[in-house]
């Protein structure tokens, strides 16, 4: 399958946003880089640990310009890489950037994964994610809304734990409720759940609460939420799933 | 919730093998530790990068002992490490340890975060976990057989990417071949998947098939294995998913 290629892209998934929360690899690879190409807010994040980088950014949504921003540095036989926050692939750029690819035939793509923010917060929270889990964007942006529904149903009903991206913005500022009210027609009110945000950032913080009381925290786009299953408990202030149903 | 605690206790999700696959962070507490605890295979992939340390290790299946080990380390005031590979949640020890914990109440527990076999195969094949995404554990040592079925069936029917974690042992040979039937009652027998083998260690190897390929595809307790949604896609030799049903 491998052509010839004579340049190389990198796309990096930096994690929640502290350096140390990066790859040993990532950080190489950023440090190798000639241009650095992101979002501008995860771009902020770096520069103090990237001297003499050119840091070329895009406004948020504005990602296929982005990649080919990145290909056309790269082709130009920069050694460039596109950063990410948290993984590169989970909801982040190397999809975008893989099609885009099709037009760059002599630059090869390779990804380097990170922390999702599924990971850094449940490290935050416990250890929630321990058993059968689902990640899940209410952003209906580029997924039809009961697409969306049908997941968290599904979900809901086959007692997953379950991790909400993007719960909420302007536009969705009651996304997050609707979920919940879909996951209250069958999962116990009482179900553990908890809230992270701005991890690895200034401002860090998480919260346990139960499937009642998410219904009516004021998420935004920096939260990421998570829905334990019905084996979850508290435990010395930690959120835990045991390791099955037969876990004591 | 917090109490006054004595002493602290790491849990280090390492990644997927390699010592750079690893955060900044967990190397750090790694190389600040006296002991580092975890299972033989994981630990042996460390033991030439963290010199004059002392290693305890017990085989696998005996990861209630392996948690009592390092709690009793860390009492006795040791700065000590319990090592995952992957993260130290999904399917980890982040749990058994809070569990146990509970009995050791001057012991602090802090869980470091790592890259999961889903973000290091994910970024081998390429970008498969764009869009929501579930994972789900094959092996029923602690969850009932109807419990992972169901959940099979809840994620084939509402389109999500699918990472099997411990598709196959000796014990469950034709598990994934059953999972594959359940998925084929629902989804397209094109549907694109993947699988991966020894990530970020030597052998390192990974291939995208069809659902209907991957039905006889002979995994081991080595592989994991990724099953597309129903916009999956190969470009240029990778394992696609878009960002949504609207991406183009």
């Amino acid at each position: 399958m491998e052509t010839e290629h004579k340049h190389l892209l990198y796309v990096v998934g930096m994690g929640p946003g502290a350096w140390e929360n990066m790859t040993i690899e990532a950080a190489a690879v950023l440090q190798a880089c000639e241009v650095i190409v992101g979002y501008t807010v995860y771009v902020d994040l770096l520069r103090s640990h990237l001297a003499d980088k050119t840091f070329l950014t895009t406004p948020m949504t504005r990602e296929i310009e982005r990649c080919e921003m990145a290909f056309r540095e790269a082709s130009l036989g920069r050694r460039t890489a596109m950063v990410c926050s948290g993984d590169a692939g989970v909801y982040g750029m190397a999809s975008p950037v893989l099609t885009v690819g099709a037009r760059y035939p002599a630059v090869a793509v390779r990804i380097v994964p990170g922390v999702t923010a599924a990971l850094s917060g449940a490290a935050l929270l416990g250890a929630p994610l321990t058993h059968d889990f689902c990640a899940i964007s209410l952003s209906d942006r580029l997924t039809p809304l009961e697409t969306i529904w049908a997941r968290v149903d599904a979900a809901a009903r086959a007692d997953f734990v379950i991790v909400f991206y993007n719960p909420a913005s302007k536009k969705r500022a009651d996304y997050l409720r609707q979920a919940c009210d879909r996951l209250l027609a069958v999962r116990n009110p009482d179900t553990l759940c908890g809230v992270t945000r701005d991890i690895g950032r200034q401002g860090e913080s998480c919260a346990i609460l139960t499937l009642r009381e998410l219904r009516d925290y004021p998420a935004d786009m920096f939260t990421t939420v998570f829905v334990g299953n019905a084996e979850t408990r508290v435990q010395n202030g930690r959120l835990v799933t045991p390791r099955g149903y037969r876990d004591v």
